[in-house]
């Protein structure tokens, strides 16, 4: 098992998943380490029965450490994640910030987890609208190469941080009364409204968020030359992003064919009986490790294409869970199986 | 002037609005009469200064009238519209019942007035998702030929009637208050939600909302050629439907050439500006009669594509001011320049 384990970001949305994860999931170590800013050092966490208190995030934090997952602004992860790889720690990132450098692997374990294993520095979890995509499109690309991807986000607040979902609640409850609400994680009003744009104005047009669905997709999938179209939308919803998805590939994939597909691959979870009302919601899905996918369908404009929904806990599998599951991926490699297994 | 328009559905969320649109506008008329179910007739409708009394709508209702303008559901539009038309008045309709019938007109007056202008029956008013694309496509289509259109849509539950309206609301403050709530116009909870299904399963797993948006698309721009492929979807937004639109021309029609086109067209306005954090948005469009269109980009997937973010009042442009719009072409033509322009 890991000697010990920290975690970076620990009092953040996605950090404190994370740490809810290690425990459920029993992830072997002997011991842990919660890290995160000034402003959260000394804040006292219950982790398997006992007590830790939070400690800051300095360059010296990874000495006696084996394991990090980290959790935090590109910044933070640009700035002491070196210091982790320097000390000797594998490190797994949730951040934006090393996913595309060449020598950084960015890796979704039911899809190339050899790249987490033959890592020598940092292993990323890509973008949480990334993940639930590219684990959607990977069972479609086996059968037949996808050439064209065209997605729409509707992604939850919750992408956005802590803050993200205070500003959803509170923001509601002010209009609910008709009054004045300042938001902080958005620029503007999410409160029964969409906003269609994700992160900063990059190339051609497209956010930064969208951008990362073109190129970190291409890096996991290992396949530069998938054209991918993204559009990525804020909208009120707390919890899990969901994503239109019309894909083209070499050959036709029927809408059967690619059920049964879904079906077969580790990760995903199919809903989809529309007569019936039955298709994934952010409303169930949150809470979740599976990428779910509904209203699989010809896509009648094009002989080759198949269109669907997808949904997906952006914390979880786009985020928290990826991150468990590439340590677990370790975990099972570094270590006997039967040690791994213990729990 | 027209000697009485009926309004049908008078008391309806789209009735509503097409009366303020009326009065608003000064839609040309000696008279008027209010229509609607026994439930709500008798109600008092205070208009142009006067009061009126909503009366039941009856197959007798339009001996007296010579314009109809109805918002109703397709059961009641499909019984009683009829008699409209044999009692001799002419009939604009918001349900979805007529427009596909090879008799009658379907019309978005910026695009195919004509058609509007040579109907001998009931001329219909597409659906509210519909509307709004097509607006955005004809001068696009004038520059070069739309093949294919990909459209996923971001719909306001006032789509669904008063009820959904309430639906939202009441059922928000449930759960912000985590109280239990039935909702009455959808079959899945909406408060921060987002549900991938609008109207009933249709052809190849297509709901009606998304084959409305192929086959009124063909009609009104007159091609049955273009592919369409649409995924439908409610979010918690009251009021505007939005709508992410990446299209392929014959040949490709770059960003600015469509901007300028967008710009030029009668019913559009570009708010287009990233950067700034400029672009449609559902709070900002609701109570306009405009489309709206913002993030007008490349189609970086596709060599002929051109992608965009679409956003308007579906109970005004996507119903009551298209219905009113017509009546006012109408009345252009029927009557003296120089009377219609009275108001």
């Amino acid at each position: 098992m890991f000697e010990r384990i920290a975690v970076v970001g620990a009092t953040g949305a996605v950090g404190s998943i994370i740490i809810r994860l290690l425990q459920e999931r029993n992830v072997p170590a002997k011991d842990f380490k919660f890290l995160a800013s000034a402003r959260s050092a000394g804040n006292t966490l219950s982790f398997q029965g006992r007590d830790f208190t939070v400690e800051e995030l300095t360059h010296d934090s990874f000495n006696d450490v084996d394991l990090v997952i980290a959790s935090t602004p590109d910044e933070t992860a640009a700035e002491f994640l070196p210091s982790a790889v320097k000390a000797g720690a594998r490190v797994i990132d949730e951040s934006g910030y090393w996913r595309m450098k060449p020598d950084v692997a960015l890796v979704v374990p039911e899809i190339n987890p050899e790249a987490a294993l033959s890592a020598t520095g940092i292993i990323a979890s890509p973008n949480c609208s990334t993940t639930q995509m590219v684990l959607a499109m990977k069972p479609l690309h086996e059968i037949s190469p996808i050439r064209r991807v065209i997605v729409s986000t509707y992604q939850a607040v919750s992408g956005a941080g802590l803050q993200g979902s205070t500003d959803l609640r509170d923001g509601t409850k002010a209009q609910l009364e008709n009054q004045e609400f300042e938001y902080r994680a958005f620029s503007h009003p999410i409160a029964f409204n969409a906003i269609p744009q994700i992160g900063s104005v990059k190339e051609e047009g497209y956010t930064s968020e969208e951008l990362k669905m073109v190129y970190e997709t291409r890096k996991i999938l290992g396949d530069d030359s998938i054209q991918i179209n993204a559009t990525c939308v804020r909208i009120p919803v707390d919890n899990c992003h969901s994503e239109t998805i019309t894909v083209e590939t070499e050959r036709p994939i029927s809408p059967e064919e690619a059920r049964e597909a879904f079906d077969a691959f580790p990760g995903i979870t199919v809903s989809d009986d529309t007569a019936n009302g039955v298709y994934p919601l952010p409303s169930i899905c949150s809470g979740s490790d599976e990428v779910f996918i509904g209203r699989i369908r010809k896509d009648i404009s094009h002989p080759n294409g198949l269109s669907f929904w997808c949904v997906s806990d952006n914390l979880r599998k786009g985020a928290a869970t990826n991150a468990v599951q590439i340590a677990e991926l370790l975990a099972s490699h570094l270590f006997q199986k039967s040690e791994t297994n213990a729990g």
